[in-house]
């Protein structure tokens, strides 16, 4: 049971209209990797610079999360991104992004990370991702990634894809990779790349999952106070493959109860993230706040089926 | 056990990617009595021009709906609607609005319709629904509304909402009415204005219910082949409130666990109205066909709830 992230590792500077923060802990390997340590072994990949100190390490060795394999870049500035969001906080809007020690990134993995039996490559350059994916035995591999690399890099990353067990995409993205307008079409096509799962992304209204012939579907947990949605999906991906992790049998593809079971508690995970700016909340999660909610979760999404009486 | 509902009668032309239509039969009163009639006994108000003729009379009679209070205005020709659909089905287009004798419609029912038990009040002028709910004896009533009158009698459209007992809007116009971007605070507002039961209506993205501190959230069903959108949130309302009905304990609130199978039938009418143009789907499902998709609605809604494990 061990999991590998490699992904980007930030500060955010980010502003909503319930306050804002200064260059908080952030970036998509963080986010993933604070979630999937509620479930399992998780070793993070990423480069940052001398910004990057004993402090923010701290937020991830607290949690258990192995940070072997953070490059320290001698000279260099940790990614940063500037971003706002109105009160549709489905939309982010970058005002800043400044790659750093980002733009070189070059993945060294440990002998530890690489024998990781499950691999999340975070959104970044799809050319990375295949020489990652290549340089592990993961028996499981997922990927995340964005409309810049569709726009830019379509058929590195569609190879890429070719190349993983897992796609996480959310849905006007899988409808622009596919050209397919319905989602359930879009995701049998993103299944032909090569993918057996495949996980769309809805913001606020929740995520579908495609495995097989499967298809399940779940609603975003309903929240009143939404402070900061940055960091969402990669938690979702976080809960999503952390507890596939912890329940996975070796050979096996995880089967469908299981895959619907990892698509709640990242759902869990999600809701969390936005309750408040950066990893703060996620930083003061406890395992029974996550199975206290997930337990919330079936309530709000169980009914009955009794047949129609007249 | 006894249905009312008071909207628009119309023709309908309709294009989208997967085909047109011309002068389709429509309108809000149309496809809630044709999704309500699975569940129980509705009467439908109305107004019809000479255009309106034995046929279309013929596709509500076929599924048991009273046409009693269909009032046909002589000279007169049917509200009549025209619009297109792009990719984005979640958004209709329109390219032409013809009143016709939907400008003076002045609803006049029948003893029949007044003493209905439950009323369903389209979408229709807020003064109208208003002196409509007035003259009707109904134990709950329910009331949907658009953007229209939001803009244009927000101050009637609030009085209106106060007067019953259940609001059903999309969710974006449950945003704007109460000026809540939460959609959580937006139902608790609204609440606030009087009715018990608030029904977020969310497109593809499925619906969410509110009531008293209950909350609820169901997917839309994911669908390969969408066809046209039209009357999707009225075949909605028409499962919901119909299921409600069969339901109703005489002077009783409706209880959690029957406001969630209604949430789910109404889910269930919705989708089958999409698959096809206009009415045509709805004219010729089975109930056997609606209970077996709640079935699979269940199924790919449902998840285990297992304990993090490591």
């Amino acid at each position: 049971m061990s999991l590998t992230v490699v992904g980007s590792i930030a500060f955010d500077s980010v502003r909503t209209p319930f306050g804002e923060r200064e260059r908080m802990l952030g970036g998509s390997a963080i986010h993933f990797s604070l979630a999937a340590s509620f479930f399992t072994e998780v070793r993070v990949v990423g480069p940052v610079g001398d910004d990057f100190g004993d402090d923010e390490v701290k937020v991830l060795e607290e949690r258990g999360v192995i940070t072997e394999d953070i490059e320290r870049i001698e000279g260099g500035e940790t990614f940063f991104w500037r971003g706002h969001y109105e009160y549709d906080m489905n939309v982010a809007h970058t005002d800043d992004t400044q790659l750093n020690v980002f733009a070189d990134f070059d993945p060294k993995l440990s002998d530890a990370s690489r024998s990781a039996e499950m691999l999340f490559l975070g959104n970044i350059d799809p050319e990375l991702q295949r020489r990652v994916r290549a340089s592990c035995a993961a028996e499981f591999a997922a990927l995340d990634s964005m409309n810049f690399w569709l726009d830019n890099a379509r058929d590195a990353l569609k190879q890429a894809i070719a190349e993983v067990d897992c796609l996480l995409l959310n849905d006007a993205e899988l409808r622009e990779l596919t050209g397919e307008p319905n989602l359930a079409r879009a995701a049998r096509a993103a299944m032909g790349l090569g993918p057996g799962v495949i996980v769309a992304k809805r913001g606020e209204y929740g995520a579908a999952l495609f495995s097989g012939e499967d298809f399940f579907a779940i609603p975003g947990y309903l929240l009143e106070d939404v402070r900061d949605p940055t960091g969402a999906g990669d938690s979702f991906a976080g809960g999503f493959l952390g507890y596939l992790d912890s329940r996975r049998a070796a050979g096996e593809p995880p089967d469908h109860a299981i895959l619907r079971q990892a698509m709640a508690y990242g759902s869990v995970l999600a809701s969390f993230n936005v309750e408040d700016f950066g990893t703060e909340r996620v930083r003061r999660l406890t395992r029974d706040e996550i199975e206290e909610r997930l337990r919330a979760f079936r309530r709000i999404t169980a009914f009955d089926v009794d047949p129609i009486t007249t």
